[in-house]
Parts: structure tokens; C-alpha cells; sequence
């Protein structure tokens, strides 16, 4: 799959322990075999983790990328409110912010998907350690910019020995649940249009 | 543990499988972890993977990290002969290049730490994949930028469950295996000397 902008930007964001690496490292894994796109992935640790929040970023482009870092975000996935508060404004305008329904309740925006990632991995696999699994589900199903095929065998040869199933079928759930989203019912920015008086 | 230039950069490089991300993630991840610096970690993925070699980065400085890409490295560790082919050039002089003695034949430089962590990890732990950890022990042992102590516990977080200690002792084996080099024995320079005639 190669993406249609220059540059893509996707940061995952959370609380430390819920996966957010993991589900960084096999999105540019995935989006790195075999499509052509240049793909970079970060993340930083120390006092440049704002507020004990947990950031990965995943840069793709067509070109070689010279600032690996996300800058102007075109997907902010957040698994918790303070990420949320934290990451928001690197949000670029027709940006998109995903969070997990469950534990955001104050979403600044309408240009938002709310999931319940945890509870759908609680519920549906009796595990809520693969809410990430979920979440990056939806991503892939949200974005488009990565074969669900080569997200599920990159997450394949990573997941650990015996717990394959369980996160196949977490990935599985995030892509159905986020097939139900309409995003074209979204507003266009993430930014408050001025009210009509 | 504070380190004492403004900015340094390890890389650690390998093929795929290896789990070069991996260690380089538990190296950030403890170095990251209450002691001021600051901690950037990346890798890439697609046609900027040179040659099919696989590479994690950490830039480690006491003043948030404007580049997190590693420019000029003060270690290098190759897992394999591509890798210590493609990224030499990227040690500064002063750097050290540090190699895995049974994959590496061909060493560029004099100023090079060859140990076998293959070869450690299959004959003293029975596993030739943590072959990863025992390089990390000799990473943490040789550099000294990172408590050994923190490093471990990042490690018994991020194994698989089963594994802990194995990993453990794979690390522990990585540490005892450095602390046999002289240092101070190397020439200071990676580049060679011009002979005297």
C-alpha cells in the first residue's frame, strides 16, 4: 500500500504498560515491507515524556525522511486523558484523533472517533492487556495506509509464544469495530467551526 | 546514572530476528528512567533499512533532543558482517565498534570489541536468540551510561513470561564477558594511524 501524502503521521499515546511501543514498532513494521514508503518510528523516555504520558510515533513517506519525529499529526490514537490533553494540539487541522471510549471522557473535539478498546478487549478476548492490539485494529481500518494482512503477520511473529490467537482476534475486533465509524459524519477540522448566532 | 557528554549515540544493528529493537528499546527505556537525561529511540523501516541490515537507534543528552536520529555514533554494535560494513562510517573517531566474534569476520577497525554473544548465548543459556541480551549486558558494561540494575529491570518487565530468567542470565552473561576488556588497551581512534616508516 503506498500512501497518497508525502508525509503520514501517526502517534500512539496511553499510560506506560499498555502496549504503546508494541503497537507502534509493528505498524512501521508492516508499513515497511514491501510497499515502497519510507518508514520511521520513535519514541522518547525522561522528562521529555510530558506528564508520565507514553508517546511512539510512526512517520511514513514516500520520500527518505529527513525528521523522523512527528510534527503535524494526521492520527492521534489516545489511551488515556492525559495523552489526550497532552498530544492534542499536534493534531494538523484535518487531522483525525482516535481514543479509547472508555477511558477519555473529555474529547476537545468532534473530528473524533471514541472506541471502547479496553472494554472490547476485556469482554470479547477476557484480556484487557490487548486493548493496543484493538486500537491498532481500528488504526489500520482508519487510516488505510497499511494491509491489514501484513499488520496481522508482522503482530504474528512478535506476539508472544501461545498468546497469537488472543491477539489476532483483538486485531480482528478493532478493524470490525472501527468499519462501523462513518468518518465522511465528521466535521473536516479538528478545530471548532465559529457558532452560527 | 548521568552521562557525561552533552550528547552519545548507540547503535545497535543486526538482520531481522535478532531482536536488535528490542534491546535497543530496554536500554532507552532504563536509561529514560529517573536519571535526567533525556532518551531518543529509532529505527527505520522499508529502503532506508540498508542491505536488508536491521538498526535501532538511542541518543541519550542532557538537553532535550532536537535530532533523534544517531549522526555520529559512539557505539556501534553489529550483529553481522552487512551491518558493521554499512553503519563503520557512521562511528565518530573517538566511537567504539563492538561485534558479535562469530558473525563478524572481517573488523574494520583495531578499535573494536569482539565477544561472541551467539556463541555465549547457545552454549551457556541453550538459546541462541538471546544472543540480543548478552550484547546488551556488554552494551550497559562497556558504556556505562545506564545502571546495570535499571537495565535488568526493564528486561524482567518486557520478557516474555517464561523466559525471564533466561534473558536474566543472558544479560548477566553479556556484563561478566566485557568486564574482561581492557579498554584502555585499544588504540583511541578508529581510524587507523599512519604507519611510521
Amino acid at each position: 500500500m503506498t500512501i497518497k501524502e508525502e508525509r503520514y503521521e501517526i502517534r500512539f499515546s496511553g499510560s506506560g504498560g499498555q502496549g504503546i511501543v508494541l503497537a507502534a514498532i509493528l505498524l512501521a513494521e508492516a508499513a515497511g515491507i514491501g510497499d515502497g514508503n519510507h518508514v520511521c518510528q520513535t519514541q522518547s523516555y525522561g522528562p521529555e515524556a510530558r506528564g508520565g504520558a507514553c508517546q511512539a510515533d510512526v512517520v511514513l513517506s514516500k520520500k527518505p525522511i529527513d525528521y523522523p519525529r512527528a510534527m503535524k499529526l494526521d492520527l492521534l490514537l489516545a489511551m488515556n486523558q492525559a495523552s489526550c490533553d497532552n498530544y492534542f494540539p499536534d493534531l494538523r487541522p484535518e487531522g483525525l484523533l482516535l481514543v479509547d471510549a472508555g477511558l477519555v471522557d473529555q474529547v476537545p473535539t468532534s473530528r473524533a472517533v471514541a472506541i471502547p478498546f479496553s472494554q472490547i478487549a476485556e469482554k470479547q478476548l477476557g484480556q484487557k492487556l490487548v486493548a493496543n492490539m484493538v486500537a491498532l485494529g481500528a488504526v489500520a481500518q482508519l487510516t488505510g495506509i497499511v494491509s491489514p494482512k501484513a499488520l496481522e503477520s508482522a503482530l504474528m511473529a512478535r506476539a508472544p509464544k501461545g498468546t497469537e490467537e488472543m491477539n489476532r482476534r483483538a486485531f480482528q475486533a478493532g478493524i470490525k469495530a472501527a468499519q462501523k465509524v462513518d468518518l465522511a459524519s465528521l466535521p473536516p477540522t479538528v478545530t471548532p467551526q465559529e457558532e452560527e448566532v
